[in-house]
């Protein structure tokens, strides 16, 4: 399933590297955060995901010969700096935030150090995967949390934006929370459960309706769920339903597993649906639904009282339809000099939320020792001591400094691991069953404040004094 | 670059293959037709696009031992099913509408005709296609409608749903009539030319703007864009982009070709670049902008007399981030009988818009002789007589049919063509420049009514005469 996608990068990258190149400067180091500034859907924090695809990526990452034909076809690039190309492998150091962590806005969640060159060419996929891969764990897991404690599964492959958002998202999918995906090759290729029956076609290809559910249920008696919206859900759908499991499946010995309701008002259907079930003794009958579910509609769905047991979202999980766009940004933080040493770099601007924060970081957590809960996030140099968790520490607002609070009984966590050291890949990749696990612990470890779909709090994300002050002196040289 | 994607397809797609094979109704034929319902944007139409990636798809189709191991280990599937995959090449016959043609709401863009097994087994992909790059293809010529002749490139590879989203959605922009694109991959794989100079990572990484600016012009005199907002668009960019081409590029006897606007007043900004390029004799000097571009922003810009020459679209074009969605789905229209003969078949709805064309239909264009302005499309059914363009024809509103007009001075062609017949490829492959021209070619038979963003005049999409009888027969007779 590998393919080459190592000119999948924004051409200001190569003709930069070329730059680079031709000025001698093939082995200048320098560090680059990335980061993001806005929630999508205006939520609390994103789902981080990317990572695993990024290692693959970089795992990957070589020139073939077709590569340099086109690139020297192009007759803009130094032929010192093809040969370059040609025999390129990464040798950079990445530390990330690990896979299913929730983040906050503008704090560096991969911190990236190499040549300005190697920089350069992997900067637009490893943006492309946070973003997208971020995205759809992000609204998964929102759409999860609106779902209350009922199952969520990934049904959007069709209305993916082309084959990897299918296959990449039904993972992102998974990484948020969802328990089960449509994708059959996502299910092959990550080991996750994969679940789907039949669509209209299957119901509209028999005589009838009754003709149909008893086909399927003959084929199929351990894992019958019924699609049961084609003609009429409460005058045919169901009653055909009940006919199934008492004149096919309970003759056998087996149950009924569920109907889909994939149109019409679902409130209203799936009671009606629910009543029907339990006046003929099939409480254990489950009721799937999709048709437009999103966290917006299972919300307004749960405070209705639907009766619904398994949420089947598609299109709107698979491209995070209400909020479609994740902007991770990469900056460059520091440059190291001849002597080894990394000299912090700044980027101002009138904008006070776009001036970046300079020099080598690392990202702090703080919990709350008796509740586990998470109080706050620090942006440390790397530099810096650990914080001292047996004495009461200090936490600013970000914009208003003024606003402090004393933070006392808590313990720390290092949110950056090292991924690549030196080009080696030092990280012991994890299922994404596993990945799910920990996403959901660690949303756990958040207040309901800043989990909420409406004007959620903002988490603090607090810079320590010394990068405040590293960051103070600069804008004042600067400006 | 092939991979082999014949798993990633919606599971309930295999299960019922699986239940038609146990049936032993593997020969049985069935056509389908794809269509959508809503247009992107509420525009007036939309941007075929994605059949390319369908003809690939089909070549490439087979299902091998791992996949084929992967199913027998979910415990659902006959040995015989197995074999049948196993063995499995796509024999089924195609009609498609070409690629850049602009197609209506409710009429077949593509018909399909193939056993009960391969038209389940390839439904996802096709849908996924034609839902993803007709999507982009879409808003891209949106956008450029909005540059009023200004040139529109391709920027968004990065906020791209994935990696196929970002090459996919590169070609799909170059359809719907961008000039170029960012994406390396892109214009390697697919021929389209391919631009980008530096990003504001560059400029940091010198002591000074006017260094990075110099460096970047010796290295490219011929092609030398600055992007010119770092520190202070019109106080230090434009400065420095002057001074560049009068002291690197006009001593070599180069010009400056251009500056990249990334931020700020974009109306403004150009405004007053240009005025200054001018007064410094450079009024060859283009100005590029990105960010945040779609064609509602571009409208705004060019409604100020904005002076910027090149639009660079990113994020929003290339996830259609104003309506990222769109709907194609394929519904069951006729079975085959063991004697050869096709019978149609309808799907109703308490929703009128929901129910579908029965039987084998084509679609005709009317063009109107004297200016070539598409005048109607007609679905018929396939064994009608063509269109007697002699005689004046009527055509009638969809849903009020007491609306009528009669057609005189016409000329027809129809929209769909074979691609497949019974398995074989029988298109000539256009390239992506072909169908760019093509497609800017058949949207300009289009009145503005029809194109405009708020509220376009609906295209008359009619039904003929038999179709019409047919469908009301049908909807008599089930009711």
């Amino acid at each position: 399933m590998k393919r080459n996608l190592s000119l999948l990068t924004d051409f200001y990258e190569l003709t930069m590297a070329n730059g680079y190149f031709s000025r001698g400067e093939i082995d200048e180091i320098e560090c680059f955060d990335i980061f993001f500034r806005k929630c999508p859907d205006n939520g609390g924090f994103v789902i981080f995901s990317g990572l695993q695809s990024i290692i693959d990526y970089i795992k990957n990452l070589h020139f073939e010969d077709s590569d340099i034909e086109y690139l020297r076809s192009l007759g803009l690039f130094r032929e010192g700096f093809l040969t370059y190309l040609k025999n390129f492998k990464f040798k950079g150091t990445i530390y990330s935030v690990e896979e299913g962590t929730p983040i906050f806005p503008y704090e560096p969640v991969i911190r990236l150090i190499g040549t300005k060159l190697e920089t350069r060419l992997v900067e637009t996929m490893f943006l492309l995967y946070c973003n997208h891969q971020s995205l759809i764990a992000t609204k998964t897991n929102r759409i999860v949390r609106a779902a209350n404690g009922k199952k969520v599964a990934e049904f959007g492959a069709r209305r993916a934006q082309g084959e990897d958002a299918s296959i990449a998202g039904a993972r992102a999918a998974i990484v948020g929370g969802a328990f089960a995906t449509a994708n059959t090759l996502a299910g092959k290729l990550y080991n996750i459960l994969v679940i789907g029956t039949m669509s209209h076609a299957w119901v509209m290809s028999f005589d009838n309706e009754y003709e149909s559910f008893k086909a399927y249920a003959e084929e199929y008696p351990n894992n019958t769920v019924l699609l049961v919206d084609t003609y009429d859900t409460l005058r045919s759908g169901i009653p055909n339903a009940i006919k199934t499991a008492k004149e096919v499946l309970e003759p056998m010995g087996k149950r009924l597993k569920g109907v889909r309701l994939d149109s019409g008002d679902l409130a209203y259907l799936s009671k009606q649906a629910r009543k029907m079930f339990d006046d003929a003794g099939m409480q254990d009958c489950n009721i799937f639904a999709s048709d437009g579910l999103d966290e917006y509609t299972i919300t307004s769905l749960e405070n209705q009282g639907s009766q619904i047991g398994t949420y089947c979202s598609g299109e709107r999980l698979i491209t995070s339809a209400s909020s479609p766009l994740l902007g991770f940004v990469d900056k460059l933080s520091a440059q190291k000099t001849k002597d080894g040493e990394f000299i912090p770099k700044i980027k101002l601007s009138e904008n006070p939320a776009k001036i970046t924060n300079p020099g080598l970081k690392k990202v702090v957590r703080l919990y709350d020792k008796d509740n586990h809960k998470a109080i706050a996030d620090v942006i440390c140099l790397v530099e810096e001591e650990p914080i001292d968790t047996t004495k009461p520490y200090k936490i600013h607002d970000q914009t208003h400094t003024w606003k402090q609070k004393e933070v006392t009984n808590f313990y720390t966590r290092d949110l950056l691991v090292p991924i690549f050291i030196d080009g080696e890949c030092v990280y012991n990749e994890k299922t994404v069953q596993e990945i799910q696990d920990y996403c959901l612990k660690q949303v756990d470890t958040l207040w309901g404040e800043y989990k909420r779909f409406d004007n959620p709090e903002i988490y603090r994300v607090d810079l320590s004094n010394k990068l405040y002050e590293l960051k103070m002196k600069m804008i004042r040289e600067k400006r």
